[in-house]
């Protein structure tokens, strides 16, 4: 039986909370994309603690990614490499991607440093396809303004890390240079997250029984 | 002094729980719009509680706007009418809007019953902006596609809904038809959302006495 850990609307504000100053100390994001829907909530949290009195907030972009765990291949536990995510064993659908209307056709986000928000880095297929594509539409948005050196830096944060063998792979850079935070690294239990409680006040007391035999 | 109203997190939760099955009932929607970054939470939340067991979940496509309250005018309480909403006193400006390669270039939209969400209705500006550019979108959408009869139908939920002097208007047909659901109707009080607590404990606290004392 796969172990269940229950995590509080509560638990996640302070997630944020924790992980906001080194975020603002590390990666000084100018523009967070919340990959949705399991994004929107830390997201928007996160959005209260990044902000500096007297600026502006830090504009939430939201994107759309859909995760569907195809028939395993006869390989399932090979790790996919970037270009072939949509081998058989997982493929990412796009539900909503950027507006390039408001984005100014990508210019806005040249240069810039983007923070990418999900709640959970399961497989990591979702995100490495993520910075990927956003990679991707970033540097064709470049060579088209015709901008040298102007280096669009990304950053992710995640609520949950599960401890696990990973799918998916980020950027050799972006891990060097440790621009990827997870507030807490899990095992590979099965997150229960609020939004997704039928009933709350039952999910909370799981929670509290859960961190009362932790302490114990 | 502006009375302060604390909701909490599962206040939140339980609202869009209260609320799912007027929602399936009466509106059926098939697609939800929320509105960044206030609309982000409750729509996720709403998300599972609209999810039929069997079918997929609905999705949700995020815009974001941003209100500003401009110096205002010679006539501050004159109400806005459609077309009019830039005129000194409010200005909505579009932050992220919908991304039409996902969508089809909206025709995804055309004849679809969708469900607009925010967590608060106060001036009714920004529902206003976001109902009139929709219908406008989708009705350009529909005259290219060259479809008849197909009618795209918009209904609302927001969380709170201030009861005050609006200066943004609804469409007739939307109020008449009654496809305009808040979970609650209050004063125009302030309303603390517990995403913009900076102690989610206090604020918690502080929501429990209020109640503690409405009850007394």
């Amino acid at each position: 039986m796969v172990q269940k850990e229950y995590v509080t609307y509560n638990d996640v504000h302070k997630l944020c909370q924790e992980a906001a100053p080194r975020i603002l100390e590390e990666f000084q994001p100018q523009l967070m994309i919340a990959i949705g829907g399991g994004g929107y909530v830390p997201a928007r949290i996160l959005r209260s603690f990044l902000k500096k009195s007297g600026s502006p907030n830090i504009s939430i972009q939201a994107i759309g990614l859909s995760l569907y765990e195809q028939l395993p291949s006869t390989h399932p536990s090979r790790s996919n490499t970037p270009g072939e995510v949509e081998q058989p064993g997982t493929k990412v659908t796009r539900t909503q991607w950027l507006d390039l209307t408001s984005l100014g056709e990508m210019k806005n986000l040249v240069g810039k440093r983007i923070l990418i928000v999900d709640e959970v880095d399961d497989t990591r297929t979702t995100l490495e396809y993520a910075v990927r594509e956003l990679e991707k539409d970033v540097e064709a948005a470049r060579q088209k303004l015709g901008v040298e050196g102007e280096k669009t830096v990304f950053s992710i944060f995640v609520l949950h890390n599960k401890n696990k063998e990973k799918k998916g792979t980020l950027p050799d850079d972006m891990m060097a240079e440790d621009r990827y935070l997870a507030a807490r690294t899990v095992g590979d239990v099965w997150i229960c997250y609020p939004w997704e409680a039928v009933d709350i006040d039952e999910h909370d007391a799981m929670a509290a029984k859960q961190n009362a035999a932790a302490s114990a």
